[in-house]
């Protein structure tokens, strides 16, 4: 079997995916989501012409040095003049206070002299000079944060800003997430000789929720037909995607396949031209989706990065982010094979803001401890040739 | 009033921080928590030497070319292979499966044919190859995930692969929010003409959480001395910290600051050497503190990235990200003047890897969209000299 390149595995996966239904939150629930309608402005901002500064609104005619001015009222923020300022008058405005009707001159405060209630002009107002126009920030239907935006907290800022308090967001999507293996036991239990700890439900629980899922954890399934078929009913009736992390055999895999096949999955199966990487199996069922990742927590991890966050994006209707980088190589690196090689590495800074890249002495998938301290992924393309110390590669930065 | 600069406010609110304590949770529950205690190994990983690959376990030196070996057995995942393996035989293995007593050399499957329960040996082993050896990845009582680390996906998972289920973690800071200001009308609420849209306690709950902080929002408070007295009192009682965002006149700011002198809260207050921003205001009462931010929102913002994020990694025990860069300046910019500046600004990313920067057109400091839009703020050092077209300027990338 010929090995399937990953950008293939990827358009098949991606061309499987479905837009998920939208529905409506208050938008100080909407940090990280993605929205699914533009937030368009309900009004005009700001909603009057105001002082930019505190001083006093004149008539520009009547704004100039040594005028004598009668103070005759206040605009103060939420508080504005009521009436309309005559020529001759001047009024007293705080900053972001409305101009009131008649004046259309700032005086600030370092300008003027007030004595007895009358305002005396030391600098002459230029026109439109310390006043915010109405609308100058945006205007009521400008569209304000596109579609498609993970709102972060300038977005959400800004929509309170412009008047929206519900906004229209993609679901989250479901993800039922199972490992199987009769070596793994929980940590916290009691592990027998031949067993060790299972991460992948912790680590893939941890990546889907900062990506916008949510997690329907099922944890630890046992290695049997019936488990495995009971849990991807559990899947089908709670999730959009079930995501499973197999056994370190080929056995185990094809046992999670024969459960999806026996409930009714069309199973698409290949081997990645990649390292870490294994097998990995997709199967649909009408509009569910079932992503089989390694059950090596390296290759889990790495292959969850490069499929699982760019399916969630496409279901939420927003672009995935490849945070790439270059660095410049502290060592060789030999020619590679025919598999794009994911390399665990460290950056360290240059006074001169270049960087320089270390792979880990030993890639070995199984060695989590050093996926943990690499801030990057070395990306070899397959067949790349022999890169030298002092050449500049291309890197995947570790975000999750 | 002399200008205080952004370092010596910095200096003295980080002063003033005090450690959180420390809480057990679950480790699932742990991701974005900062550790309090390092997480340490429970055991050696892999716990007992296994295969790296699918194969047979043999004697070194049973394994030449052309050696006929009897299949005694079976090592799987999980099910250890529970005899010792005698001279001559061979034993079935699976990739993350033990190492059979009496065993010390692998054949891949690929080096073997078998038949008949005999299996040949096609070629010749070598020793270690294909074993990984018991605490390859890591040993017990390794210190894996250093103190002070705000855990990510990677953490969790090392964590987990290491039998640790329960870990202590900072407690979660606790913010009280409020905003004053007459002029301020919820979204979804109906304004006044005088008023405007309310998006402060948006950008701080959003930002504060994203931060690790747990939020108890108070909303907007009445500008009277009473309802902001009372708003400090349910503060101190459900938070350690209080932020506030003042009005855009000096007088609301005064008064917050009487409210909490009156609360029994020490004082401080400077105008601090930066743009956009306005007077900070800082206080204690014991162990709490109370922040008084400007209320022209873009300012809120700057300074809450500026002076919350790093106070909020100080009580929780972490180092604050400064994500800072550079970038090719693309207009002229002139001297800056004594206060320290961040500019809102667009990047564009050149083919060649490097990116330019060019400031909006407008930088009034109530326009909440040029600062949604920015991706950066180009920091403009007190005094700083003017810059040209071309020069490369430091940046604050915009993370919130």
């Amino acid at each position: 079997m010929a090995l399937t390149p990953v950008a293939d595995a990827m358009a098949m996966i991606l061309g499987a995916a479905k837009l998920l239904p939208v529905e409506k939150v208050k938008l100080q629930k909407a940090h990280g989501r993605i929205l699914a309608k533009p937030i368009t402005a309900k009004r005009d901002q700001p909603p009057f012409d105001a002082s930019a500064m505190d001083g006093y609104a004149t008539r520009l005619e009547d704004s100039t040095v040594g005028a004598n001015l009668k103070l005759a009222g206040t605009s103060a923020a939420g508080h504005g003049f009521r009436g309309t300022m005559k020529p001759g008058q001047a009024i007293r405005i705080l900053t972001g206070a409305p101009m009131p009707k008649g004046a259309d001159a700032i005086v600030i405060q370092e300008n003027a002299s007030l004595h007895d209630g009358i305002l005396q002009v030391n600098v002459a107002s230029l026109p439109g000079k310390h006043i915010r126009k109405r609308g100058l920030d945006f205007e009521a239907g400008d569209s304000l944060v596109p579609a498609g935006t993970r709102l972060n907290a300038r977005d959400i800022a800004l929509g309170a800003a412009s008047g929206t308090a519900i906004i229209n967001v993609r679901r989250k999507p479901r993800i039922a997430i199972i490992t199987t293996g009769d070596e793994l036991v929980a940590p916290g239990a009691k592990p027998r000789p031949d067993q060790i700890y299972s991460s992948n439900t912790f680590a893939l629980h941890a990546m889907g929720q900062a990506w916008g899922a949510e997690i329907i954890n099922l944890g630890i399934v046992k290695d049997s037909l019936k488990a495995t078929k009971a849990a991807i009913t559990k899947a089908l009736k709670t999730s959009d995607l079930l995501i499973t992390t197999g056994g370190a055999s080929v056995g185990d895999h094809d046992f999670v396949q024969q459960a999806l096949k026996d409930s009714g999955f069309k199973m698409g199966f290949w081997k990645i031209a990649m390292r870490p990487g294994k097998p990995l199996m997709f199967g649909t069922q009408g509009k569910f989706l079932a992503l089989g990742l390694p059950g090596n927590p390296v290759a889990a991890m790495v292959c969850a990065r490069l499929f699982v966050y760019p399916l969630l994006c496409k279901m939420m209707g927003t672009a995935a982010d490849q945070p790439e980088a270059t660095a410049i190589l502290d060592v060789d690196l030999p020619a590679n094979d025919e598999r794009q090689d994911y390399v665990r590495a460290t950056l360290t800074d240059l006074p001169d803001g270049r960087r320089t890249v270390k792979p880990a002495a030993i890639q070995d998938s199984s060695m989590q401890r050093t996926l943990r301290d690499a801030q990057a992924l070395i990306v070899r393309p397959p067949h790349a040739q022999a890169v030298q110390k002092g050449d500049v590669v291309p890197l995947l930065l570790l975000d999750f």
